[in-house]
């Protein structure tokens, strides 16, 4: 009889749910309301519904190999336990893989989310062609995952991938982690913000300025918009993003030569607006790329590319991890 | 029959020679003068006849299980050739590793030095609890190696490791390699010497300025005696290569969360100079070593330690690769 696996990937305003076969192919998809703040105990009822409702749709043809479950906090992964969770109340030192396991029958296994999504790039995305890759996703913060020989390198802490603060410039702008001059203050849709707003403050960005005005809540996309119409502020902001990119990326590719870098998140979208900074950067300052820019055989070039799953890298690489469990 | 392997250190003016027992005991060195300037021929020829000698004085013991050879250079581990290296003319895409096996009827593996003593240190030294670690090598230059769940990270073309031009400021002194302000520029021997001359020359250092009178070849080790007997200028010059090795630590620690990261190379003896401020920055920097600090388990904790087997740490981890071999 065929299998298939679950994913699930738990946000923080809603949770979503697919069943996927073997090949990557989802065969269908479930997304919920389900606000984490509202409880542990009601998520976890919520998911399981979800999961036993797309496991009863196909029961007939398909069985259950395992359920993977992307979780935006730090995971033990020996005892299934979430050790530290900024947005998941009650989750943290709570047998939350035993309990899951349980209820459904079937094995579990608990990911971070950032890892399910270098996960999902590398099984069915950018990194298809990659056995080893980092993946640094750019939304509200910045974060990352390393995948070694097609194995995710979670740690000794489970903390490896804090690539959002590792350090661009040592006196640049304070970040809230106690550090100062972060990638994340540079290239985080918060930090696009805050630069724009700043440059509104100082009077550097007049066209931002206006927009600005009509909307106080301005986002990273439209800087980005602005950006690709030409507006000099706007474009500024994102030559940063890529600089700041561009000396982590070299920093990485120094240290780990790995094949490939992927660049994902929300922010990704904007990468015809920051790639280009991004590669100057890296080229002038690794000397691994650029080794591998000198090579004949294409299969030792460093890549450095764009995400191409978007939302769903978590949602695909936490039901790979259902395959494997 | 009892067995042992063979450890090699290719250096630029000598070429060292160990037979190591499994459990890494040393059973006799040779010590060369044979110079690689003189040729490819020449030093395998010695090589070989000193392994010979090794393997003939304790034949009737002991049989040779493998001989791993270290090597400054970028190894191709399929084909046990060197790709690249600066002080090693003739050497580059000759197959090295065959012809020496043909010669002993021995297994052998090339690998770089700096990969060797990281295998050194994680075998005998201060890695030994540490099943992954990242060592920084701090001598003439900057290198590095990584060791995740015992095996050495090679990298996609080799090149794994190249922590020394990692950026600690982007606007910094200019690096050889095309970069500004990489680690090396700060934690290297050279660049000891480099800061001392500098700050003499600006007239900031009047202590330095009489030993430089007295001997213009300056050593990093003569900047550190000045600073371990007070004098603010040489302080202030190891202040800033912890400062820069804090920076270039906590971001590698962010990123990879190894339990253990070694300190090794000639300028690791002035761990006392610079270990306060690197471990400052550190702290500051890297939210894993803080979230490490602050674990009940020791072993979840990161530790930065010095290296403990100095310049045999090579030795001894070529010595480990005959035994893998």
């Amino acid at each position: 009889m065929d299998r298939f696996s679950i994913g699930v990937d738990l946000g923080g305003t809603n949770m979503r749910i697919a069943a996927v076969d073997e090949s990557g192919r989802r065969l269908e998809t479930i997304s919920t309301s389900t606000q984490v703040t509202r409880g542990r105990a009601l998520v976890i009822d919520d998911m399981c519904a979800s999961i036993r409702e797309l496991t009863g749709r196909s029961k007939d043809a398909r069985v259950l190999a395992g359920v993977g479950i992307g979780v935006p906090g730090v995971i033990d992964m020996d005892s299934g336990t979430v050790c530290a969770a900024a947005n998941l109340p009650g989750w943290t030192n709570y047998p939350v893989r035993s309990e899951i396991e349980q209820r459904l029958g079937a094995p579990v296994v608990l990911e971070n989310d950032a890892n399910c999504a270098a996960l999902g790039e590398q099984w069915l995305g950018a990194g298809r062609d990659a056995n080893s890759l980092c993946m640094l996703t750019l939304g509200t913060g910045v974060g990352g995952a390393s995948i070694f020989n097609g194995n995710l390198w979670h740690g000794a802490m489970g903390m490896a991938g804090e690539v959002g603060h590792m350090t661009v410039t040592p006196d640049g702008p304070e970040c809230n982690c106690g550090n100062s001059g972060c990638l994340e203050r540079f290239a985080s849709a918060t930090a696009i913000k805050q630069m724009a707003v700043d440059d509104v403050a100082a009077g550097k960005a007049p066209e931002l300025a206006r927009a600005l005005q009509a909307n106080p809540e301005i986002s990273a996309e439209v800087v980005f918009q602005y950006a690709m119409q030409g507006d000099a502020a706007a474009r500024h902001i994102f030559e940063r993003v890529g600089s700041a990119l561009g000396v982590v990326l070299a920093g990485l590719v120094d240290a780990l030569n790995l094949p490939m870098y992927v660049i994902g998140g929300g922010v990704s979208n904007s990468w015809d607006a920051f790639a280009p900074a991004m590669f100057r950067e890296l080229t002038r300052r690794s000397i691994v790329f650029r080794a591998g820019e000198s090579q004949e055989n294409p299969k030792r070039k460093t890549v450095v590319a764009r995400a191409i799953l978007g939302g769903d890298a978590g949602l695909l690489g936490a039901a790979k991890l259902g395959w494997k469990s």
